[in-house]
């Protein structure tokens, strides 16, 4: 392929709203540009490393007879009406109203309308274990849609289901699909890390993600310097549920109000008061189905409403509004704490269980508390987890120490059980004569973010680093002097050639400055750069450069495409 | 790959809702699954035979030099109001208000985002000529989906475009794709033809349709049976343009007016006054941007909107209301006539030049005119071709006989010219240093109608008869008795073969009756089927047909590899 032939509009300097490495260098790599927020277009080379992803992807699903299907943009909005997600997915689902008046819905996700097709089309245990799968495009109506085609409105995924007679078998199901996303991103050259996650809207008990370390990722995980454990942010089990003993020696003092006016939070307090926030409890007003629920945690942790959710058994907990706080405690939002609260379950997390002589909000204006404690001063419905771990933290496995990291999630592995097929209706006649509802499970990957991430991941200061297997150029041949008949023919020949052995290859013969071509080659990414020059070559000689590698071979003319076969096959 | 990992979903009866044999075949073949009006998955099979469509179609591109990219389907509506195309779509473009209450389109076509992304990425004339294209999703929210995937809300398109420096560089470019087109279309195996056709909406002069002919097709399309002149019946012209001076003769009788109680119709008029409908005046009022147009066709042809429009310059031509005929003409719908119309610019068809002593309607209520004459009682003030060609014509290039088929559109190509480029300001710099407008072609293609078209073409009353180029399964292997262990061996071992050698091949190792295996095959329309039979195994020998032939043969086990090949590569 001839650089005059293919759309590849590089760029100089790092583009306007652009916020990471990886963003600006699909930009001015020429990948991708952006049509309206979050909406990106893939030009060639771009479109061309999606491919490669979604190659692999297929093979490796292929491999462990995973059955590709495709299935509608369009559902109808009934499938999630009676799946119940139609308020879970809120305004990030995207919908219409057609021409005959029904609502429509743009696939964000296809549990809705895949449950309905098996429902349809399998009935006898004979039938499964099944696996199907699709690479297709979803929408999501992001609130901020951000870091190129990391978080965008419209992306292609890979989401497959499984359906399975038993716990037992889904369990084979998802361990296949587990090992096969460790091999896909293996084949993508991705350095990543397995973590347990919350299903969230998916529902289910157990999930794993596949996430990329980058600095970039808008994700958090948590990783164990002593052993395996790594989660998400979101899930990472806190590791305080024993109490520490030690504190229950501490005398309690008297409880006293004080005057604090204006001082809202815990920081103006701690400065206030000149007491670290640890000494201090953080009360947060929920409402919940049941009513209102007051968490509790240590000043210095943050309240992790995913886990708190799940503690209450709350589908639907909001934070209460300014107004419904006042009702409630009789003070406005920043004065609230759990001593003489009614009307409210109170429910604390494990970190507060220690705490002897804490600072907490009085429930009246511009009153706090001091030396409050737990029994004497007021009664704690229930203790759990309900905050989110830091590097103060230990593992909760092994109890050594802990890192944060930011991460992009590049899959995402679902243990969905029988919610689907429950409220679908997907049953079959076991071979015992009973109709059972199928056990699922569900997995994708984000083609786009696998194209993302590498990049994130793999680049210096002059441009992206392409492994092999994702490479949408994987030579580039530079040509100094395209009027020179001798190199074209040679230059060409051999792109003809490397085209023929299914090796992408793209010739440079612009007539512009040398300087351009070597910074857009650097920049392109290709893993082999070739340079032919006129004068070496009347010797029989060219240039070989990899592009991991700071220096270049120069080699006979007739050896170049053995040595480009060899490098190709053995990075 | 075995049937038991598969969804085949195979169906013994014709299913309801179904028009024609192909939407039928591809129910009951497994190949497709509605999900709502107009919006269906593809299964497994279906998949594949996609799948196959789109890599012949992706090869005969890339041959050519053209480049893949990926536009996004969400569009910003602004785009859609430069081209001036948002009123031209109408209810048949989806819309959305998204969650920043900003109107967004789903992509019904992708003229304006690829003419929008040139225009940023490509200034000189040393980037032309170029041609890019996708295979995407398109969405159009028709009001009577119908024919199965043939006229479906959500469809997959190859759409292409080019862009030029001048006409006659978007001539070679149009032969290109018009020449790739032939090829696509021939290595898919279909009986097509290529038909003039009117650019509609797109814009443009020079159009031209791929019609694959079968009885169901919704389009109509006009041949020649001594040239090789081919129409679409919305473009095809009449060849009456020249005056039949033998009529001249006729003497004029006198104007009469006639009772005709609530005749209005030509067909009751016929009756009533037992004249031929040949020697009645159709006259129908529309209204244009400038007014009022009655348009007079001879009484047994029908008006051609597209014709008309296009003869008096109108974009938004519509029939009259009842009430604006009334008001106009001073009698109801169906008294129309061109003698005494006031306020209405007069427009005939060719046809009506030659006719005498006609009948029109009077203007009156029930009342009609008898001898009516052009000249004598009214004025036309054109004469054009504005009804449809009808087999009572002749061809306008040869004057031999001319026949009307049904067809399905398969493809189509335009000549778009600066339509987009100047609206959108997709311009660049020549090389004599002035700035012009690239001239534009594009070129479409509908994946899933190759599938459906073929299967209209190519099925005999068992099931579809696949050519070897997009059939899904290429070898059916029925395993007679799948417990017995060598049976299964050996067809495991020809399963593998066929796969490790990139032939699809499906090992039926159902647990039923051999008549359920072979029906299914046949249906399911894999080019070969081998079939293995214990006893003939045990002598050495297994049974191969081609789906095509009534015979099997019976050949020696260790033949049959290489026979399979044969037939794959021969045919």
């Amino acid at each position: 392929m001839r650089w005059s032939n293919i759309l590849i509009p590089t760029l100089k300097e790092d583009p306007a709203d652009t916020e990471t490495t990886g963003h600006k260098l699909m930009i001015r790599a020429g990948l991708i540009r952006k049509l309206a927020s979050g909406i990106y277009s893939y030009l060639p080379l771009g479109f061309r490393a999606l491919k490669k992803a979604e190659a692999i992807v297929r093979e490796e699903m292929d491999k462990v007879d995973a059955q590709e299907l495709l299935l509608p943009a369009l559902q109808p909005v009934e499938l999630w009406h009676k799946s119940g997600r139609y308020n879970d997915l809120g305004e990030d689902m995207i919908k219409f109203i057609d021409r005959h008046k029904k609502e429509m819905v743009l696939g964000p996700t296809h549990e809705e309308v895949i449950t309905e097709l098996v429902r349809n089309e399998v009935h006898s245990y004979k039938q499964l274990p099944l696996i199907l799968y699709q690479i297709q495009t979803k929408f999501r109506d992001e609130l901020r849609p951000r870091f190129g085609v990391i978080r965008s409105r419209e992306f292609i995924m890979k989401d497959a289901y499984s359906f399975d007679r038993d716990v037992e078998s889904l369990q084979i199901s998802y361990k296949k699909m587990f090992d096969t996303y460790c091999r896909i991103f293996d084949r993508c050259g991705l350095k990543y890390v397995i973590v347990e996650a919350d299903p969230g809207i998916m529902g289910g008990d157990v999930s794993h993600e596949f996430m990329v370390l980058a600095e970039s990722g808008e994700d958090m995980i948590v990783k164990c310097s002593g052993c395996l454990w790594a989660s998400s942010l979101d899930k990472a089990e806190c590791a305080d549920k024993q109490t520490n003993k030690k504190n229950d020696k501490e005398s309690l003092l008297p409880l006293k109000e004080i005057d604090t006016p204006n001082i809202k939070t815990i920081e103006k307090l701690s400065k206030l008061l000149n007491v670290e926030s640890k000494g201090m409890l953080k009360t947060i007003i929920y409402r919940s189905e049941d009513g209102f629920v007051a968490a509790l945690v240590r000043g210095d942790f943050q309240i992790n409403e995913l886990k708190l959710s799940r503690a209450i058994g709350s589908l639907h907990l909001k934070l209460a509004t300014d107004k419904e706080i006042e009702d409630l405690t009789g003070a406005p939002l920043g004065f609230s704490g759990p001593v003489g609260l009614k009307n409210a379950k109170i429910i604390a997390d494990f970190s507060v269980r220690d705490m002897r002589n804490f600072i907490a909000g009085a429930n009246k204006t511009d009153r706090h508390l001091i030396n409050v404690n737990i029994t004497r001063d007021f009664s704690v419905d229930t203790f759990s987890d309900i905050r989110f771990i830091t590097e103060s933290d230990t593992c909760p496995k092994c109890k050594a120490s802990i890192t944060l990291k930011h991460a992009i999630e590049v899959g995402h592995v679902f243990k969905l059980g029988i919610k689907y097929s429950n409220r679908l209706g997907a049953v079959f006649l076991d071979a015992d004569g009973k109709t059972k509802p199928m056990v699922m499970g569900c997995y994708g990957i984000g083609i786009n973010r696998i194209i993302a991430a590498i990049i994130e991941q793999s680049n210096d200061k002059e441009g992206i680093v392409w492994p092999m297997s994702l490479a949408p150029v994987l030579v580039y041949t530079i040509v100094l002097d395209p009027k020179d008949k001798i190199s074209m023919k040679f230059a060409s020949g051999l792109d003809d050639r490397l085209r023929d052995n299914k090796l992408d290859s793209l010739l440079d013969d612009r007539q512009i400055s040398a300087g351009i071509k070597f910074k857009d080659a650097d920049l392109i990414g290709a893993p082999i750069r070739i340079t032919v020059n006129k004068d070496a070559l009347k010797k029989g000689r060219v240039e070989i450069k990899q592009r991991r590698e700071r220096v270049s071979k120069i080699v006979s003319k007739d050896r170049i495409f053995s040595l480009i076969l060899k490098s190709c096959t053995s990075t």
